[in-house]
Protein backbone atom coordinates (compact mmCIF):
# COMPACT_ATOMS: atom_id res chain seq x y z
CA UNK A 1 0.00 0.00 0.00
CA UNK A 2 1.07 3.37 -0.40
CA UNK A 3 1.06 6.33 2.23
CA UNK A 4 1.64 9.86 2.85
CA UNK A 5 3.60 10.73 5.53
CA UNK A 6 3.36 14.49 6.14
CA UNK A 7 6.30 15.43 8.81
CA UNK A 8 6.69 19.21 10.40
CA UNK A 9 9.83 19.36 12.35
CA UNK A 10 10.16 22.62 14.23
CA UNK A 11 12.85 24.04 16.22
CA UNK A 12 11.77 23.79 20.36
CA UNK A 13 9.82 26.37 21.97
CA UNK A 14 13.01 27.17 24.39
CA UNK A 15 15.28 28.02 21.07
CA UNK A 16 15.17 31.40 19.44
CA UNK A 17 14.03 31.33 16.10
CA UNK A 18 15.56 34.19 14.09
CA UNK A 19 14.14 33.34 11.06
CA UNK A 20 11.08 33.45 12.47
CA UNK A 21 11.80 36.81 14.20
CA UNK A 22 12.47 38.40 10.25
CA UNK A 23 9.14 37.40 8.90
CA UNK A 24 7.49 38.84 11.66
CA UNK A 25 9.14 42.32 11.39
CA UNK A 26 9.00 41.79 7.42
CA UNK A 27 4.93 40.94 8.18
CA UNK A 28 4.92 44.23 10.16
CA UNK A 29 6.49 45.93 7.23
CA UNK A 30 3.79 44.79 4.71
CA UNK A 31 0.92 46.71 7.11
CA UNK A 32 0.03 43.07 9.33
CA UNK A 33 0.15 44.71 12.94
CA UNK A 34 -1.29 42.11 14.60
CA UNK A 35 1.26 39.04 14.40
CA UNK A 36 2.27 38.12 18.35
CA UNK A 37 4.65 35.60 17.35
CA UNK A 38 5.98 33.49 14.25
CA UNK A 39 8.05 30.19 13.83
CA UNK A 40 9.78 28.71 10.80
CA UNK A 41 10.05 25.27 10.48
CA UNK A 42 10.36 22.47 7.79
CA UNK A 43 7.33 20.76 6.15
CA UNK A 44 8.00 17.18 4.68
CA UNK A 45 6.02 15.06 2.11
CA UNK A 46 7.22 11.21 2.27
CA UNK A 47 5.33 9.30 -0.27
CA UNK A 48 6.28 5.63 0.58
CA UNK A 49 5.21 2.21 0.51
CA UNK A 50 4.25 0.09 3.27
CA UNK A 51 2.73 -2.99 4.10
CA UNK A 52 -0.10 -1.39 7.03
CA UNK A 53 -0.10 1.71 8.70
CA UNK A 54 1.84 0.48 11.73
CA UNK A 55 4.83 -0.44 9.07
CA UNK A 56 4.40 3.30 7.60
CA UNK A 57 4.52 4.85 10.97
CA UNK A 58 7.43 2.69 11.70
CA UNK A 59 8.89 4.04 8.82
CA UNK A 60 9.02 7.69 9.44
CA UNK A 61 9.23 7.11 12.74
CA UNK A 62 13.07 6.30 11.94
CA UNK A 63 13.16 8.64 9.37
CA UNK A 64 12.89 11.69 11.62
CA UNK A 65 15.24 10.26 14.07
CA UNK A 66 17.97 9.15 11.92
CA UNK A 67 18.08 11.68 9.40
CA UNK A 68 15.13 14.51 9.31
CA UNK A 69 15.05 16.25 12.86
CA UNK A 70 17.96 17.09 15.49
CA UNK A 71 16.39 15.73 18.57
CA UNK A 72 18.63 18.26 20.40
CA UNK A 73 16.82 21.25 18.61
CA UNK A 74 13.90 20.50 16.55
CA UNK A 75 10.55 18.38 17.30
CA UNK A 76 8.62 16.51 15.03
CA UNK A 77 5.07 15.84 14.51
CA UNK A 78 3.61 13.57 11.75
CA UNK A 79 0.30 12.80 9.99
CA UNK A 80 0.02 9.50 8.09
CA UNK A 81 -2.46 9.01 4.96
CA UNK A 82 -3.47 6.25 2.45
CA UNK A 83 -2.77 7.32 -0.78
CA UNK B 1 -8.92 36.65 20.26
CA UNK B 2 -5.71 34.78 19.38
CA UNK B 3 -5.79 32.40 16.46
CA UNK B 4 -2.85 30.06 15.77
CA UNK B 5 -2.48 30.03 11.42
CA UNK B 6 -0.39 27.08 10.54
CA UNK B 7 1.11 27.83 7.23
CA UNK B 8 2.53 24.73 4.51
CA UNK B 9 4.41 26.42 1.93
CA UNK B 10 5.68 23.92 -1.06
CA UNK B 11 6.85 23.86 -4.28
CA UNK B 12 4.47 23.37 -7.22
CA UNK B 13 4.48 19.87 -8.41
CA UNK B 14 6.09 20.38 -11.51
CA UNK B 15 8.74 22.52 -10.08
CA UNK B 16 11.91 19.96 -9.52
CA UNK B 17 13.05 19.99 -5.95
CA UNK B 18 16.59 18.87 -5.23
CA UNK B 19 16.10 19.04 -1.55
CA UNK B 20 13.73 16.41 -1.65
CA UNK B 21 15.73 14.46 -4.25
CA UNK B 22 18.88 14.85 -1.36
CA UNK B 23 16.78 13.73 1.40
CA UNK B 24 15.50 10.34 -0.49
CA UNK B 25 18.89 9.45 -1.07
CA UNK B 26 19.59 9.90 2.39
CA UNK B 27 16.76 7.93 3.75
CA UNK B 28 17.57 5.19 1.07
CA UNK B 29 21.62 5.30 2.67
CA UNK B 30 19.73 4.96 6.01
CA UNK B 31 17.98 1.94 5.07
CA UNK B 32 14.90 3.07 4.37
CA UNK B 33 14.07 2.06 0.80
CA UNK B 34 10.65 2.45 0.30
CA UNK B 35 10.42 5.83 -0.52
CA UNK B 36 8.92 6.80 -3.50
CA UNK B 37 9.30 10.48 -2.95
CA UNK B 38 10.14 13.24 -1.00
CA UNK B 39 9.17 16.93 -1.10
CA UNK B 40 10.38 19.44 1.38
CA UNK B 41 8.74 23.02 2.05
CA UNK B 42 8.50 25.29 4.76
CA UNK B 43 6.08 25.64 8.20
CA UNK B 44 4.88 28.57 9.59
CA UNK B 45 3.33 29.15 12.68
CA UNK B 46 2.01 32.42 13.13
CA UNK B 47 0.04 33.48 16.38
CA UNK B 48 -1.93 36.46 16.02
CA UNK B 49 -4.62 38.41 17.24
CA UNK B 50 -8.08 39.20 15.01
CA UNK B 51 -11.76 40.06 15.98
CA UNK B 52 -13.10 37.04 14.10
CA UNK B 53 -11.59 33.42 12.45
CA UNK B 54 -12.48 35.47 9.30
CA UNK B 55 -10.13 38.41 10.11
CA UNK B 56 -7.92 36.02 10.84
CA UNK B 57 -8.72 33.90 7.32
CA UNK B 58 -7.99 37.38 5.49
CA UNK B 59 -4.19 38.13 7.60
CA UNK B 60 -3.59 34.95 6.82
CA UNK B 61 -4.21 35.19 3.12
CA UNK B 62 -2.41 38.69 2.90
CA UNK B 63 0.61 37.57 4.63
CA UNK B 64 1.03 34.29 2.55
CA UNK B 65 0.07 36.91 -0.71
CA UNK B 66 2.70 39.33 0.19
CA UNK B 67 5.37 37.83 1.82
CA UNK B 68 5.41 34.21 2.55
CA UNK B 69 5.03 32.42 -0.63
CA UNK B 70 6.28 32.93 -4.10
CA UNK B 71 3.01 32.34 -6.18
CA UNK B 72 5.09 31.79 -9.25
CA UNK B 73 6.75 28.90 -8.04
CA UNK B 74 4.64 27.68 -4.59
CA UNK B 75 1.64 26.71 -3.19
CA UNK B 76 0.25 27.21 0.17
CA UNK B 77 -2.10 25.93 2.30
CA UNK B 78 -3.03 26.78 6.31
CA UNK B 79 -5.35 25.95 8.81
CA UNK B 80 -6.97 28.03 11.35
CA UNK B 81 -7.41 27.21 15.40
CA UNK B 82 -8.29 29.37 18.21
CA UNK B 83 -5.63 29.67 21.34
Amino acid sequence: MNFRVEINVMTKKEILDPQGKAVKLGLTNVGINAIKDVRIGKHIVLDLEADNEEDAKQKAEISCKKLLANLIMEDYHYTISTL
